[in-house]
Formats: C-alpha cells, sequence, structure tokens
C-alpha cells in the first residue's frame, strides 16, 4: 500500500483510545494526526509514543483541516455529539460501542447519519478477531448447512471498579452488547429476547442495581436460536467461545490460550497456564483488522466494518434484555 | 456381594426396556426374574437371552411373589397405575421418566407414594454417568467455589419418528426432562424458568406442533443461573456435556468420543471419527451404575437415586419451560 | 454366531491366565473346559469362577479329548514345550509372548511348528487394540501415503518386581517385544537395529543388570525409520501411543484417558485425572479382539492372529537391541 | 529501556539476515547500523526499509567506528573469519548456527575466542521459544523430578533446494544442528550419539548423499535419553514439538497451531487449518528473544545466550551423527 496513509484525529486517551493509537502507529496506511481529550495528560502521553498534535478540544480538531477520519474512543455520553460533528465535517468516523445509552438520543441521530452519506463504523472489534471471523465466514460459505443454534460464551477476567458500573448503562449495554453483535453478525434478523440476570458476586453490580452474571436466549426470523451466557469475572482469564450447530455440522471457536506446554502426573495431566487475561493482548489482532476494515470505507472500498444501524440494533437488544431481566418478560424487538 | 440377588418384575421389553434387562443380567446382586409386556413376543425374547418368566398382566408379576422389586420401563400413561401398584404391593420400583405427561395425574399419586414408604426411584440414569457424576462431586465439594453458572447442552444424534413425537409431549417433558433434572442435580432450588422453542428441520415436530429446537434458562434461589440447550439432532453424534463456572474454577464435562486416533495432512487435523451416536453405547454404565444404587435402596442402604419428588421437580420445570416458550413469557416455579 | 463353542485348555492362572480365562469366559464362541496349573489353587479359583476341570499337568488336558485349542500363559520356560506338545497333538494354539529366551530353542521349534500345519498364534494382543489397529488399517489404507516414520511410545505405569525382572530376559525381551511386534504390525522388512538403554530408577534393574529406560530405532528396508521410546515407569499412568508420519500425512494414536471431566481455575487447565494405570483396564478389548482373531484362525477362517514368525521376528530384534545396547554397535538383522 | 540503542552491524541481507534485520529495527533497543552483502542490491533492500549503511565489504563495517556488534547471517563459510574479525575489533558478536562445517576450523578458532574475552553468541533461537524456554525452565525448576527421557520431534514443512542441500553439510549439521543444541539445552553433558538416515522422498538429498529423515538417539553422562526424530518435510506445516519425561511427571510441548475454528459433522471432528508453515512466522518471537539476550550480553548483563562452546559442541554432535549413520556404529562424543 503505497498511498498517502490516512491523517486519524483520536478522541479519548484512555485504556480503549491508547488501543487505538497503538493500531493507528502499528498501519503502514494510517497516521496518528491529532489527539484531543480534555485530561490533557494523557493526550500527551500518547503523542509523545505515537505522534500527533494534541488539544481538549475537539473542536479544534475537525477545524484543523488535517485530519481524513476520526476515531471516537472518549466516554459514552459525547459519542453522539461527535458522531455528530464528524458527518457535519463531511469526516467518515470509527466510534466505540455503544453508540450511547439511551436509544432515544440514537435514534435521533440516525436520520441526520443516514442523510449525510458520511461513512460511520461501529467498533464491534470482535468481529474481526481471527477465530470468530473464520467461523463466520465457513458457516456463510454454508459449512455446517443451514445454521440453527449459536452459542456465545462471553466472560472477563475480572469485574470493573464499581465507579465504572454505575455509569456503564448496566452490563447488557456495557458487556453483552459485544455480543449481541456478534449474534447479529451470524444472524442480523433477531425478533425475541428473553433473559435472566443475577447479582452473586460483585459488589459494585449490587451498589448500583446491575447484574454480574446473565444469560439471554435470541430468537431470530429464520428460526434458530442464539445463546448467550455472560459473566463478569472468570478465573481463568477471559472465556470467550462460540459454537454454531447447523444442519449439516458444527463449528466450534476455541478459547484462547497462552501456552503450548502442559505437565501430566500422578494428579493428572494439566496445562500450566491460565488463558489470557489481558484484553489489549486477546484482542489486538481484531483492533488491527477492525483499523484495516474502516480504512478501506474511508478510501471509499467495499468494507466489512459494521454500521450505525449495527451499533443500533445492539443497543436494541440491550434494552430487550434489561427489560427481559427485570420484568420477567419475553420481549419482542423490531431492529429494522 | 455375596447376598441373594435381588429379584426383578421389568415392565416393558421395548429399546428401554431391553437397557435395564441387560444392566440386571450383567449384575451379580439383581436377576431377571419377571417381564411383563402385552407384546408377548418381545417379553419372550427377553426372557430367552436373560432368564425369567414373562405375562401380558403386570398384575400376575405383582402376585406371583417371586419379585423383590420392580422396574418400570412401559410406556409412559402405564407408569402411574404401576407405580400405584408397586406400592401397595410393598415393592420398591425404579421408575422411567417422566412419571407422567399430566402433572394433575403425578401430584395425585404423590401423597400415596409418601404414605407407602416404599422406595420409589426415578429413572435418571444421566446423574451416573461417570463424567457428569463425578463434575457433581467435585462442584459438591467446592472444587469452584460458589456455582454460578451451569451450562447443559444435550443434543441428540436424530430426532424420533414422528409417530414418537406424537405421543412424547413434547421435547421439554420427553428429552429436556433429563437436563432439567441434571440441572437439578447441581442446583435444586430452581425458581424460574424461561424459554425459547423454535421448529426448524423436524418434520415430526412440525406435524405435531412440536419443537425441535430449544434453550431454556434457570434461575435458582442462589442466583445461579443454568442454561440448557437442545436439539433433536446432531450431525456428528450425541453431543452431551456440561460447563459449570463457580467463583473459584470452572469445571467441564467433555464430549465422548469413539476413537484416540487423529489424522493431520495439508488440510488440516482431523479426528476420523464422529462422536458416539448409539444411546446404549453412550449410556450404558450410567443405566449400570443407576441399577446399582437402586439395589441399595432395595437393600435399605443409604442411595443416591432420584426420587419421586425429583420425577415430579423435573416435569413441573418442563411445564414451565412449555409454558413460557409457548406463551412468551418467564414463569416462577415452586418445587417444594 | 451359533456354532458350538470352541473348547479351550489354559495353561497357567497367574495374572495374564486370569486376562485370558475372562475373555474365553465373555465369548460366547468360547468356553473354559480345562485349566492347568502347578499351583493349583490358582487353577482352581478360575474354574471356581468361569467353569472347567483343573490339573497339575498339561499332559492330561492333551489326553483329555476334551480341548479343541489351547492357550499358553504359564512362565516363558515352558512355552516351548507346551507348544510342540499342541501341535504334536494337533490342537492349535495361542501362546503368550515372548516363545521363549533363548532364540536357539525357537529356531529348533520352527520347522516342527512350519511341518505340523497346525495354527500357532502369538499373544501380541496391542495389535488388536482398537486405536493401534484402526491407525494400521488407515495406513495401509494409504491414507498417508508412504509410511516413512513410525514413534512407538511405550511407558508402562511402574516397573515390576526385582524377582520378576531377574527372571524376564531383560527389558527388550520382556517389555519392548510388543514394540517390536507393533513396529513390525506397520512394517514388517526391518534389517538393522541400533539401541540406548540406562538405568537410572529401578533397583531391580540395576540388581540385575537390566536397562529401566531404553530407546531403540529399527530401519526397514523401505528406508523407513521406527523408535521405540521405553520407560519402566511413568507417574501418569500408561503412556501408550504412535505416531505415523507418512508422504501425504500424519496418523496419531492419543493415549487413552480415564475421565472427560477438566478443570480451569487461575492456576490453569487441568483434566482430573491421570492415565489408566491398570493393564487390566487398558487392553481387555484387546484381549477380546485377539481371542475372536485367534477364534477364525481355529475354525479354519482367515485371521490376522500374528504367527509363530511374528514371535520369532520380535525375539530376534530383542536380541539385536540387547546387544546393541551393551556393546554399542548397530546390528543388522535377517528376519525371513 | 532509555539507554543508547546498541548499533548493529549486519552481514547478509538473505532470508535469515531479513528476520534479524526486522528483529532489530523492533527493539528499541537496537538499531541497523551497517548492512554488508556482496550482493549490494539485498542489502540496499533491507537499508531502504529498517535504515542503516551499506558495503559489499564487512571491512568497512569494521573500520567505520560505528557499530556496538555484529550480526552474522552469512553464508557458513564467511562465519569463523567473521567471527575472528569481531573478537579481534572487541566487538561482540552473535553468529548463525552452524559456526562451521568443518570441526578442525572450528577447533582452531577456539582458543582465540576464549582468549579475546569478547562476547560470542550463537543463534540458536529455538531456545527462545517460548514453548521450549518455558518446559526448560520448568525441568529445571525441578517440576518434574530427575529429567529421564527427552524426545524432540522436528519436521520442517518442506525440504530446501538441491543447489542448498548440495552445500548444507548434511542433514545433521543443517538442521538436525539446531535439536542437538535443543538437547543439550535440557541436558549439556551428553556422552554417546547413535543414528539412523535415510532417504526416500527427497531428490535433492538423493543426488547429493544425503538424508531426508533421521532419528538419532544421544546418552547424557546421567543416563537420560535423548531422542530426535527429524524430516525434511511435514505434510501438515512445521512439527517442532518436546516431550520430557521425570521421574515425578512429564512436561510436553504442543505443536503451534493456526486456528482455533474446529468443524464436527457426520465424518467426524476437524480443525479446519495445517499448522504454521513459515519459518518467519512460527520462529519470530524466539529470534526478538534471542536478540533481547544478545542485547545483555553486548551491555555486560548475565545473560542466557548459546556461546561459542555451544555452536562447537552441537557440531561435534551433528560430526557424531552423521558418522553413526553412515558407518552404523555408536559413537562416543567428548565435549569438553
Amino acid at each position: 500500500m503505497t498511498a498517502t496513509p490516512v491523517r486519524f484525529g483520536l478522541f479519548g486517551s484512555g485504556r480503549i483510545g491508547q488501543v487505538h493509537a497503538a493500531s493507528i502507529a502499528a498501519s503502514p496506511d494510517a497516521e496518528l494526526a491529532w489527539i484531543a481529550d480534555p485530561f490533557i495528560d494523557g493526550a500527551e502521553r500518547l503523542a509523545a509514543q505515537y505522534g500527533g498534535k494534541t488539544t481538549t478540544d475537539p473542536a479544534e480538531v475537525f477545524a484543523s483541516g488535517e485530519v481524513d477520519a476520526v476515531l471516537v474512543a472518549s466516554p459514552t455520553p459525547t459519542h453522539v455529539d461527535l458522531i455528530r460533528a464528524a458527518v457535519e465535517a463531511g469526516i467518515p468516523v470509527l466510534c466505540e460501542k455503544p453508540i450511547d445509552l439511551d436509544i432515544s438520543r440514537v435514534e435521533e441521530l440516525r436520520p441526520v447519519v443516514a442523510a449525510a452519506g458520511v461513512p460511520v463504523a461501529l467498533g464491534f472489534n470482535r468481529r474481526f478477531d481471527p477465530g470468530f471471523h473464520t467461523a463466520r465466514t465457513r458457516v456463510a460459505a454454508g459449512e455446517i448447512g443451514r445454521l440453527e443454534q449459536l452459542t456465545i460464551i462471553s466472560r472477563d477476567p475480572a469485574a470493573p471498579p464499581a465507579a465504572y458500573v454505575a455509569v456503564s448503562g448496566g452490563i447488557f449495554r456495557d458487556m453483552t452488547i459485544h455480543d449481541f453483535d456478534m449474534a447479529r453478525f451470524f444472524l442480523p434478523d433477531i425478533v425475541a429476547v428473553t433473559a435472566f440476570g443475577t447479582t452473586t458476586f460483585d459488589e459494585g453490580a449490587r451498589q448500583h442495581g446491575d447484574f454480574d452474571t446473565t444469560t439471554a436466549i435470541l430468537k431470530s426470523a429464520s428460526g434458530a436460536l442464539v445463546t448467550i451466557i455472560n459473566s463478569r469475572h472468570s478465573t481463568t482469564g477471559y472465556d470467550q467461545r462460540i459454537e454454531a450447530y447447523g444442519s449439516e455440522g458444527d463449528l466450534t471457536v476455541a478459547n484462547q490460550g497462552t501456552s503450548l506446554v502442559s505437565l501430566s502426573n500422578a494428579n493428572g495431566v494439566a496445562a500450566g497456564a491460565p488463558f489470557e487475561a489481558s484484553m489489549v493482548t486477546r484482542y489486538t489482532p481484531s483492533y488491527r483488522a477492525e483499523l484495516a476494515e474502516f480504512l478501506k470505507l474511508v478510501r471509499g472500498e467495499e468494507s466489512a466494518s459494521p454500521t450505525f444501524d449495527d451499533g443500533r440494533a445492539a443497543l436494541l437488544l440491550a434494552d430487550a434484555a434489561q427489560r427481559s431481566a427485570t420484568e420477567g418478560v419475553t420481549v419482542e424487538v423490531d431492529l429494522t
């Protein structure tokens, strides 16, 4: 690729902003031009490492004329305004999930995005995880016939701080939203949701009326069922697996190990290492592939980037699950 | 064991009756004394192979004075009457699942069984499967701390004939009932159920208004969640697995393979054999262990045999799942 | 199979004799007619369990006219005379390995066996192990192209008593002999042997000048190489595996586990059980299949039973390995 | 690490030179200062990608005063002279294996290196492979008790071109040399070698009197045995495994897969991808770790880099194996 690199404006220099900055720096097709964060120290640290100008004011980035695309990795409440500013400026945007915690703000923004004709991609990076992507490609190629059941196991190494839980919008909107999108990656047409959630170990969840343990079932228009099993903790590290059962066979994505070494002795057989516990290590390849796909979009090429409407659909499913789990009802959804 | 063998009366000489006859014959502590089946040819075939007298009339078995215990493997509608006759005759009974398709008949029989003080065991053989039994023992021993989530994957090799589906009582009462009992083997106190069912491949299910694909979630009093994933077919053979997630670790029971031989070549790595597709081969050890446990009950020893109330609880859960899946509601249950 | 069962005379009621008695008893096509053992208590115990007359004198068995076949499971020094007596009596014989510890006695017996035309089979039961048998069948079917390398890992759970080591003939003639035969099961035409042996843990081996740890390499006429890795102990239970590398792929026979249950926690992933440590449990299926194959031989049907010459070839390889390991030379062999 | 980066002179810009150039460029502690290659185009291509000056003359590199260390990745016959030049210039050197094909040239250089006191490291990168390194660390920590047997399976995806075979010095000096060093990584004190080699598939090997298939056994002073199984091809990709058997348990390093996705259907269970076939992908982490270790040496810190004497020992073992395989003898070696 010998084209001029795409100049990026990055909003947010926190954990996920750092991941994206590293992806941009690692890509021969992208460069970090501006970093905006009200917490200017964070922005400057990133700039020192990867280059770029810094500011506390996003408007300065848009006004600079020096960015070809923006990446929104700032706190969720800022997403809607930043997407709006980007499409008004005609600048393609890759926005972290969720679009917002309030579906009404998303619905309001939706026609603006649709009318603008400016590319807006959502940061559902797990679509680009090598295992999940391969499984979906092979399912789509008909390798297991018609897809009948999909199981998504998605357990995080450890619960987030209580302060984070407080503003997270709840486990369904914060964590399961990745899995709702994964469900739709395989089966876009979800028509109903039922879910149970309980709080059994996380004090932060208990304080803020959130769940730490959930299971949701989705029904697709085709009759295929999706099961999503979530927990805010998993002692053995990330537990991220998919099982797809079809009329002709099953495709399984195993969990990602950290070592090829195993021990056998009088106690049995043991792999000596737990699963990956670092989000960065576990998902770096998917973030890099996500960026590469977004760059296609920026360049006007065909792209598999998840869209604004994918972001909206995942939020609708999260809202439905939240309602199902709190009110004890099965919820029909209309994602169109 | 040098005690006199327990003399069995067996009701039913169909597929499951044959499995039990083989178990009785293989046990040094049991012998087949009588076989009753209105289809006398079946009874005589079993008697020729394993010994015992034959009759078309169950009453003759009870009247003979020659049986120390009975095993009910006849069609479901006969179960209630045979259990009643057995407890009235003071003869311990091991009855195949379900007790009945109609919970009201079960509730009516319940006080009779309770009052009689005669051992009644239910044929939930999977509790005695070596893998499942070990997992439950290790969970109970606290090896993974507090149990938070349990996933039961239970897919049969192939859908039963349409004629069977017609009288089966539906997938939840016929097939999932094993998994409802398995859920309660780990977490007895289930308080709520939600379920989805769809019909996507099996013509028999479609004809008789049944589902072929279901997922159910159970909530326990402790807040632990159980997920049960069922399908009437699985191209690769039986898919029978359990995953138990706890506060300190996970216990997993893998699917049972049929060969240790695998092939690697330019196409990848392949085990050359599908999973077990024969119910008899897959579950013979569990049927033998089930019988051994029932023999303890007959001899008045401590026994882990599932009880009449376990049979009732599983049926209550099946009824709840059926209602949830057909009416789109979450159903609270009271198993006490 | 409705033919009259083959009546067996069994010589020896020790550990391996008991295994064979159980196989005979379990076969609908065989029955135990006579058991001979100078230690008459052992014979009587087997007779009590499985039927049959007993004697201390093998000659009485041959003279009885009541046996259709004999199974030689007595101590190695008796094998040659019992085979000779059997073929002179025209009675088919299945003899445990090795034929003798002294190749000259084997060579002397060889023309007698050849001239008699009476079936003589050698007890290399591992040829009939389901995994090894499948691998060999698939290799023979060309699934991995031309066989280039074969690795046989064969480690026993624990070293035998020193008293046994004293009369065993050494590890190559006693233990590796199974693996030499396995090598020839895949690649009959071995032309050269080199081996190393050391004594690092077993006091019995040290006392009697034997090795406890050995590796041998065999070269076949085709250029394929076989590696045999042996140890008298393995803390995790039996370690019995085969890897076959071919021009088009590899076939691997994994070790046989004892449980499907595994544990994951902060320490890693662990299967909770060691490998099988009981010879009887590990190899019962192969002993049963070995008997079934021998019964074909007795009935004059085509049979895959290893022959007297297979027994001689394995001993020649054992002698070559012993010489190589003790004298530090590579040894050419002629198995024709 | 904020110290001034170590400036490297790189000799050779071929396949392995490119791997090292990438490692140097990826390290914050190293930089590429000079690249020498008589084939100047290769040097210039690397310089364009990673920086550095270029020359066809190694002497210019040493004379420049601009290199703190040199990396020798040029053809084998140049190694001895370049090491000599480096130590005479007082510049630390990391040299690819083997030191030379002729042990007498190595013996001649040995005292020069010893007297110079300049760090000389050998490029046995596999010591730094995460799996192998972890296994060795755990063995050294006593996790499996005393090491009794070590099996090294090392099969390359495909045979090299005949032209390469012609100058390779033979499979033992060219390919197995990595495995001889790996054997010594676990068990330094090897005292005897026996080996078989055959030529069954590679035309290049046949033309040049080389083997394509070999197995070697090494005996250590402690009595532990090492088996090395090599092939010039493996249809399923790299096959690089280690099994270490000890008095208290076994440690196994599995082969490195390329996908977490597997398929189950009526034909069985299949991982959809072969093993890694690219040397660069397979071993990049080990080359990076090797460089990091060498940088410690350059900075005068404690380092685990293999030494000149490790390079000499591996060549002595290769010579012994070559002699054993061609002359049919077991060869004693003295590595002191």
